[in-house]
């Protein structure tokens, strides 16, 4: 069993003292920094680009920035995002027509790559490529879209990939994203994920070791 | 004659603490901040998003933001950067068919409009919608790319759209944006920009006061 | 079992004095309005949207109105079709990264959710949001051309997906369109489909009771 | 001085019945028939196509039928509305890279060309292709968008268009489009259209011949 | 067993003696001409059109020429490449959302039908189609980017889908693409593969009938 | 006044033998080779790409490749064709929004720059880039279609555009493309071009020699 990975998604951070904020969930006990890329037409949304990533590490971040790019298409910024920093490099299959050749761009700049399923996509994608990635990432939300609660289905999806990560016997992460709390974690773990993102249930707590303590504790209980 | 207003862009601050960087170029001498956002689409980069918009905001900043759009389409992100606090939004005829329609929902959303001419962009663009304008808005670089200097035609751009502005009898700004520099800023003035960005040459300056006052004091002797 | 539902597709109505035709469909037995809606993009035609949906409305028609968008996006033009009196509105999974999504503002603005197969799309597509779902609409021509006769192939596709809705538990209607007729109608009740839409089958026969009747009947056959 | 064309734009008819409705406006003194194309891409809306065209040609109108496309791209509808009895097409230079060719396309399916100028759009699209035109259509409002005034500045711009078009020697008509009613009709036609749509003010009246009377009668004052 | 079939890759020919290096490949042993369409879209490469297609058939080339189109969307170009010449045409599903309708289209156009699969493609994309299809294009590399090798995975999804093929009975041809050498052709061949593309490791050979002797000799083996 | 340039463009030669073709031409008079790239979606037609002109360099074509771009975007495949031996890139200012940028990046390879104008386009696109520019093409039939003749307004087009050159001073070539003939080159010269384009005029000639040289001698003539 892979040890446990808590990634702070900084899309709930305060902007205006971003370098403090990721210092502070670090030292916290967070294990990466969750990084958003939305681009206003893969989504209806515009978040932030390399430059923040790049300022990140400038700034001093030395854990493991995990890269969601909600963006279409993919390929262009690849590279960019490299150099800017990033660790893991995620990506849609409905954003690149050639999913192969992106994990494969993505791995030649040196980083992680990960496919990332939207709650509807089937997990056929899968099919030709997972041993090829170093992360599969489910939504339990529908990304770009702001106030939802974890959709209940992510639980049997989870179990299934689960079960095609165990078969073919690579180190492959299983990260969840979306409605990811304290009070829910435990059952998700037990579901097969061993990557936790979470936004406004870490940044909105008033005392991040708190909530982190909270939740990798019940990640543990619920592999008990 | 309109007052001078210089508009450091944010892209060359520090993204790990902007706040505190835009509080510091406000305290120099600074009267407005630019906010340039990139979407891989319209240019080859993205950067940020209204939620940065947003946090400097409700980090204190009270200043006009002058946020310049390099996006396409246009219309679906101007409610949210209004919601999020910008003051001017200025945008490309090349990335909306319905420029007047896009100047008018700007001005419904309570923001003032501005329009931006790429170096190539002929400035009949303006003419049957320059009076219906808080702002226009010279490229003298290309936006989205990076190390370029000032293109020497935009002077005469500039003094072309100065004489239609004061034509005009309206108070429409006319912003320089691109290799502006406190020693090319008082030719810059003279041709009849009243509102300069300026990125690197701010941020990367060790004293902000100096080279911001130095930056006034050129065009106030331009102005003679 | 659920009732047998006809859906005319006024496609095929006159569209000089529609709301008459209308009323003639439905005086006859029709049980549902089909609204088929062309953007020239999804497929190369482009027929009639929100406004006319509403003139029916205000015409008095209460039947049902099945909007089937073979638009691309979809999200944009949805809430306008429920303003516009839309009962059920269905969209192909081609036409947005983010099915899931789709459904739930489809739901959100207080109309059914339907999702259309074309001929050849997997019906992987529907793993993981059939149980969202109140209509699966399987094409048995191909949308957006003319002159086509029922593809064979969707009988096989129309039990594979009932015996899917069957094992859900949940009341998703399954709808079939394309070739439908009164002469064929019997074998595609029995293969699974309990809602169908016709439109030259209807309009284009001298007396709609009497084809109305003759569908009517043979699904009751079928079902015995 | 060309003759007077009322348009009356049947977006604000009732479709329900929309034979009848236009057989009543010719009856009152229409000469053309607009009808306006929205796609959902050029336009954030989508209206009517080709079959509803046709259906008014089966249906027994004889009168000129002003097609406005707001779409894009333009090409591939041009023949569908020919072949539905077009008698007038016009499109957006915004829609098309290849104005010139759009306009041979139109003329070799044996319609009337016409070029469309947005509210802001410069007249310089009309430099090198206005001698090819039947008709040069300017937006006295936003194509698309609902609820909006007559904008004043299209008055000046119809006067150097006829200013134009009387130098070509051509005849060239020119029509105008948003916001026009019986109270403003006249000082438009002074202005040097000659060619009016009008959707609400005509088709919201009680009495179509009354208004269309009143119209006609102040363009004929207005030419003195 | 379908014979089998080379298809050197015109790609790797000399394009300023097309004629002369296809009449070599077609007297040095090889079946089929195969010609890659890019058109930087699809793939960031453009390579070439139906007007190259359409020399070699005027140059008096009778073998069939196999057209792989990497293009995106697809309609528009097939009956300029069914009047060029072509024996086959082959798309991928991702670059149309009406699959079914396109195969239609190339057969009803005289031309063999066929689909393509990227490499990371699920095989669901046949499931619906296969029966109306002439060949099946498994890609053992990316398409449009250069200097790869055979992806191993493809050797399990030739057994796979030719497990399918020889299920429906019917006769389709299954061809790989990228990557074949003689070296290599004869697992590829019990894999289950029957029509070879080879660019290259033809073209840069120095005896052609040499390396296509040894192919099909390595193939028969295979066989055996 | 700048020696006469004749440019064969080589959609009109032979595909199977384009090297042998190029040579004849060449050693017949003609200066340049010009090189049409059509994409399929900037036009209706695909053509030819880098791959062809890298062909013509390696076969031992010296003289200058003249290649425009009917391409859309532009600026990812200027590199290629730089790299495969373009020794003049054009592209049209509506496939760019970024026209100067565009300039700066095919001279930043090493290559001239032009900007080609549809026959509609107006000529205020060049008002702020001809002075950076090594060509200007103007367009005397539509690009991408067939069967054309020579649009009459070029030649007044041709002479407000050279114009504009004399009065700029800089040493730029005003080429015309498009039913460029023997018999009307005379007029089209006196009008201001310098840089010819004949496809079938030169290549369907049975004596290339005899047409480019009657093309020249009535240059020279008009020229006087």
């Amino acid at each position: 069993m892979q040890p446990t990975v808590i990634a702070p998604s900084i899309l709930s951070a305060n902007f205006a003292k971003l370098g403090e904020e990721v210092d502070a969930v670090l030292a916290a006990g967070a294990d990466w920094v969750h990084f958003d890329v939305m681009d206003n037409h893969y989504v209806p949304n515009l978040t932030i680009g390399p430059m923040v990533c790049e300022a990140l590490r400038k700034h001093g971040v030395t854990a493991p920035i995990d890269v969601h790019l909600m963006v279409q298409p993919v390929d262009r910024i690849v590279p960019d995002f490299a150099k800017a920093g990033a660790s893991v490099i995620s990506f849609h299959p409905e954003a690149s027509a050639h999913v192969h050749r992106t994990v494969q761009l993505i791995k030649s700049h040196g980083c992680q790559a990960g496919l990332v399923l939207n709650p509807a996509t089937p997990i056929e994608v899968l099919d030709w490529v997972l041993e090829d990635l170093d992360l599969v990432l489910l939504m339990s939300v529908n990304p770009g879209f702001g106030g939802q609660s974890f959709i209940p289905s992510a639980l049997d999806k989870l179990r299934r990939v689960r079960e095609r990560i165990d078969r073919s016997g690579k180190a492959i992460r299983l990260e969840i994203d979306g409605g990811v709390k304290a009070d829910n974690i435990a059952e998700i773990a037990a579901a097969g994920a061993d990557t936790f993102v979470a936004g406004s249930a870490i940044f909105n707590a008033g005392d991040y070791a708190d909530v982190i303590g909270r939740m990798k504790a019940a990640v543990q209980g619920a592999r008990g």
